[in-house]
């Protein structure tokens, strides 16, 4: 029957049915599930179909379903209605629930405060193993998550953990203080998402508990909404070093899409143009070497091409490593070798194509264009994130495409330098 | 004192303090740690220290050590060794862990059984919750990083799936058989990598159990493994969509980054000059009007920023999608009319400064000529990864700079082209 192929779904297969469902049915396939399955349901669904999950069940019956949503899904929620919706939800739902989803919903999103849940089961070190296992199964409910139990004194001061494997594997009568681990790592509400990965990333926790400034427990961030979090950290990267624009999935619809991107695009457009005016100011050069037209398209295309690279590498690295002012030197310093080496490498191979088409002089204008450009490019790629990041700036915000339109300008003025002061030697 | 420190330490703190010491410390260290906390620490180590390691301890002591690590650290680290040298560990290791982890190693790098272990604990469905909690002490070492304890039947075939907290929550008398989940979600030995982290991510698994042909559990896939896997091929896409060269980080050489970024920049050399070719067919058109070459940058550069962005949403999103036929059609139609309305936007702003600059039939030529590439450079952004896709290939090959550079030579043939067909309303 229904019932029971719905108690076999996972809340995921749920959503993807509900999405795949015209909209017409949506209420009926609502009636059919219980409390628990639309709150499971509604912790998949994304902003728009949540909305409409709510106002299909009323204010009544929605309320019910937050009460038993994980809080830091329903503080996603909260955060994307009205004002007045919001105050007639909290109204509805339990007092404490109410309180709790409100405390979440005042963290910054990006932080460890935005990202945690405040539902967490707590134990005293005199507890014994028995007790904590005793409390456990009566808040079985909230315990689906988290993966460890978090021991406090008195002052809710976080004193130590303990895993569901140190349960499993302790005796009955042993003491919570004698099996708890207590030199535990937690954050603060503040820490950005991204060291909170970091630290789940490299200490492969599956839960780190959230401390005030008293070292009071607030609340614990979850392995599996780290995973989301550094999925969508990478993506943000992309779409800003792509300058793709903001959240532009398969389903955007093409003016949404074409509205987010165009802002960059925009601007892009007219420090393209600055371009053209270096071109108009070195017109008497043009003029009298035609030739030089035809590689400056590729001359522009390198530095552009290799500003990318750099870019790239400066902006992830900036994701995995704590940053000093050692680590900066050196890496500029790399990144100038590296400019220095691909450059020798392209500026050669173009001396000669150049050379065997014109003249000596000319490969030679060409060549050493291209390994000025591509050292500057490089340069640009590296220093311009950094300076980024040292103002508190995304170094993502840099893009691809920002950092090939500057390239073109250096490297037009760059070539058309060069030419126009060696230009008694190729006329 | 030191012993007592070391004990409180996390693995990856092991490592770190590691990687801090001089080299001429190292042996001294080593000496100090337990051969327990060597396996941890080797299991955070990379590979070059790895191998120093192992040539500093010996085989025989290294054999030990292997025979404590968990087995899919073990199986990365013997491939990276010599074939000689691989023997003589394998002849020391115990016949059991020498065994699993060859089989380990015959597997694809980069699939479930590539990123498996094989140690986990099974049980029988007439177990009772009692038998389980005693063969879950006695496997106590191997039950650190699992999370749930997997029953076969007598095939070994998988059918069932107990988490710890399940274990908890039950009586010590029930049945494994009442109280197991039953329609446990597993992948082949051969399933992508990237399709592991997808199920994880989707269902907020901790674990997933890998069978072979015969429905028979093989191994198992652990959440740690698998944030691995999404940071990994999340960087992946970064370093393909720019063309910068695979694991390129902060500590890499100079020299070793040069290397790995010069063979797509000399490849987009060439390409780039292709660009010189086709403005050297237009030299006619170029002479009577010299103001066309002054928006050729600008021409140029958007066509690659417009392409660079179609680029990043199609690759992204391949990572987050499942593809069929009327999703492509979707996403082509969709870009389409995105590359329409920023081509529109962007033209006719060009159309006004160009006209402003020249003449009214100038500013259409660039005008008109924008939304052409803008067009392209979107369509060729879309299409081409999905092409890649379709082929097998990575779709991410189709780099930024890739597709900037192509889109440098579609852009002057539509533009010049134009120019030239119109050039009696120009002169
Ligand atoms: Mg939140
Ligand atoms: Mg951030
Ligand atoms: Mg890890
Ligand atoms: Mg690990
Ligand atoms: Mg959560
Ligand atoms: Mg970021
Ligand atoms: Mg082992
Ligand atoms: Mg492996
Ligand atoms: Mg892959
Ligand atoms: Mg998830
Ligand atoms: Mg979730
Ligand atoms: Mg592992
Ligand atoms: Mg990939």
């Amino acid at each position: 029957t229904f019932k029971e192929m719905v108690e076999e779904l996972h809340p995921y297969d749920f959503a993807e049915l509900y999405r795949a469902l015209p909209e017409k049915h949506h209420f009926k396939f609502l009636t059919y599930l219980s409390t628990k399955h639309i709150a499971a349901l509604m912790m998949e669904l994304e902003p728009d179909m949540q909305k409409e999950v709510l106002l299909k069940l009323g204010i009544e019956k929605s309320s019910k379903i937050m009460d038993i949503m994980d809080n830091d899904d329903l503080a996603d929620l909260l955060s994307e209605i009205s004002e007045e919706e919001l105050e007639e939800y909290l109204a509805a739902m339990q007092q404490d629930e109410s309180q709790a989803v409100q405390q979440l919903m005042s963290y910054e999103p990006e932080t460890a405060g935005g990202i945690m849940t405040s539902e967490f089961v707590w134990l005293r070190d005199y507890y014994t193993v028995r007790d904590a296992v005793e409390k456990f199964k009566s808040f079985a409910e909230i315990t689906r998550n988290i993966y460890y139990l978090y021991v406090i004194d008195e002052e809710k001061k976080l004193v130590g953990v303990v895993s569901y494997r140190d349960l499993l594997l302790a005796d009955m009568d042993e003491k919570i203080h004698d099996i708890m681990f207590n030199r535990v790592l937690s954050v603060s509400l503040d820490t950005d998402q991204e060291d909170v990965a970091q630290l789940i990333q490299r200490y492969d926790f599956l839960a780190v508990p959230v401390v005030d400034e008293k070292e009071a427990l607030k609340g614990i961030v979850t392995v599996d909404d780290v995973i989301d979090v550094i999925h969508d950290e990478a993506q943000e990267d992309i779409e800003k070093l792509s300058a793709s624009g903001k959240d532009i999935d398969f389903q955007t619809t093409a003016s949404v899409a074409a509205y987010r991107r165009l802002p960059w695009l925009i601007l892009l457009l007219f420090i393209g143009l600055v371009s053209g005016g270096i071109l108009d100011s070195f017109e008497n050069t043009l003029d009298q070497v035609v030739a030089l037209i035809f590689f400056m398209p590729m001359i522009a295309g390198m530095t552009g091409n290799t500003g990318t690279q750099s870019l790239a590498v400066v902006v992830r690295g900036l994701v995995t490593n704590d940053i000093d002012r050692k680590t900066v030197t050196k890496l500029v310093w790399r990144e100038f070798k590296v400019g220095i080496i691909i450059g020798l490498v392209c500026g050669l191979l173009v001396f000669l194509v150049a050379m065997a088409w014109q003249s000596f002089m000319f490969g030679i204008v060409v060549g050493v264009s291209l390994i000025a450009t591509i050292l500057i490019g490089t340069m640009a790629g590296t220093i311009i994130p950094l300076i980024l990041y040292r103002v508190g700036l995304d170094p993502a915000v840099a893009s691809g495409p920002l950092i090939t339109t500057l390239n073109d300008i250096f490297s037009l003025l760059i070539y058309f330098g060069i030419a126009t002061s060696l230009m008694h030697f190729l006329i």
